[in-house]
């Protein structure tokens, strides 16, 4: 196999178990047999298990970068759900991340600092994308930007922790049949529901369509 | 010492070295030696790490069902924000809980169902305390139920998660520094600004005050 190939083979296996065990649970050993390869081989592409965490945020870091192009320029409601619905599918991809943010990000300071830099970035685009609805007369114009900064906060940690309110509620974790209705159906309507007092007739009128 | 004070001794450690390191860094043999006790003795009161996480959960569970009174009676905004107060305050205390949930919950069964049943009621009886705001005129009367409920769960997910949301932000993880004003006073400024546009003019002159 190509480096690239291997890598990618990796990474697959260590999202997959780390999914399914925790990270705590998975050593590099552990993923090496699931790949077939020689501890060697993985420690050849990945110093420890540290690094492979770290590769597999650049990866979840890009494909958020790359997917998610929000409309600014003309946004709907649509875009909202979209936008909502992208970073369900997301979350349940890379879970483990979601369920362990705070003891990853404090063993790799460089991770931390990434981490950091894109939220910080991600919060402002999405402010972007409100403060476009709301110019578009989606959300109404006496909506103060504090009350949105606000809001936003609200909704970012809302979602980022939506699987572990979801899990920590069922009879098991990590149930496939978590990532169903109740997961994004739920979620979504308690996003509408934390902007509901705010959504113009215009915005609830294409939210009914 | 008598068993009693041997196992709050265990706890308290316990507690303190989750914390600082994580469970999955910290063994019961360390736990011994940062007791000062023998590995036998820590066997002897805890079959096992899990046990003791357990009796954490345990105590925890314990000092929210006495300490938490809520007034339903006669509730003001100043209950809502003692409640708030003393909710950030105890998940500080036990802030590895708050940071592992997931984890930890899917490795002991039965403190997963313990859980569920402590979530279940505590919800419900927030949302006693909610209605009974509402019924005292500091919540708009137009607020339906199924909105109170959706602003009850974002209300739940986000308090859990705020020291998640504030430590992952942060240049060290697990900072005492950080159990100041921005941890207090930022996130109950989130939680009135997601009640604000169902909070009445009584309540808002109560806010004032």
């Amino acid at each position: 196999m190509a480096t690239k190939e291997t890598q990618t083979l990796i990474l697959d296996t260590a999202i997959d178990l780390f999914n399914q065990f925790g990270t705590a649970k998975v050593s590099t050993n552990r993923i090496a047999i699931a790949c077939h390869l020689s501890k060697g081989n993985v420690h050849y592409h990945f110093k420890n298990k540290e690094s492979i965490i770290h590769s597999i945020y650049d990866r979840m870091a890009y494909e958020i970068r790359t997917e998610w192009n929000d409309e600014v320029e003309a946004p709907t409601t649509k875009d909202m759900a979209t936008m909502f619905n992208r970073q369900l599918h997301q979350l349940w991809d890379y879970r483990f991340f979601y369920r362990e943010m705070v003891p990853i990000l404090a063993t790799d300071e460089h991770l931390r600092f990434k981490f950091q830099i894109d939220r910080k970035q991600r919060l402002e685009e999405v402010t972007v994308f409100f403060k476009a609805l709301r110019q578009h007369g989606l959300l109404k114009e006496e909506m103060s930007d504090s009350a949105l900064d606000s809001l936003i906060v609200i909704g970012w940690v809302l979602t980022d922790n939506w699987i572990n309110y979801i899990e920590a509620g069922k009879t098991s974790v990590n149930d496939s049949t978590l990532f169903n209705d109740e997961y994004f159906h739920y979620g979504y309507r308690l996003i509408i529901d934390l902007f509901r007092p705010y959504l113009t007739e215009q915005a609830l009128v294409e939210l009914s369509n």
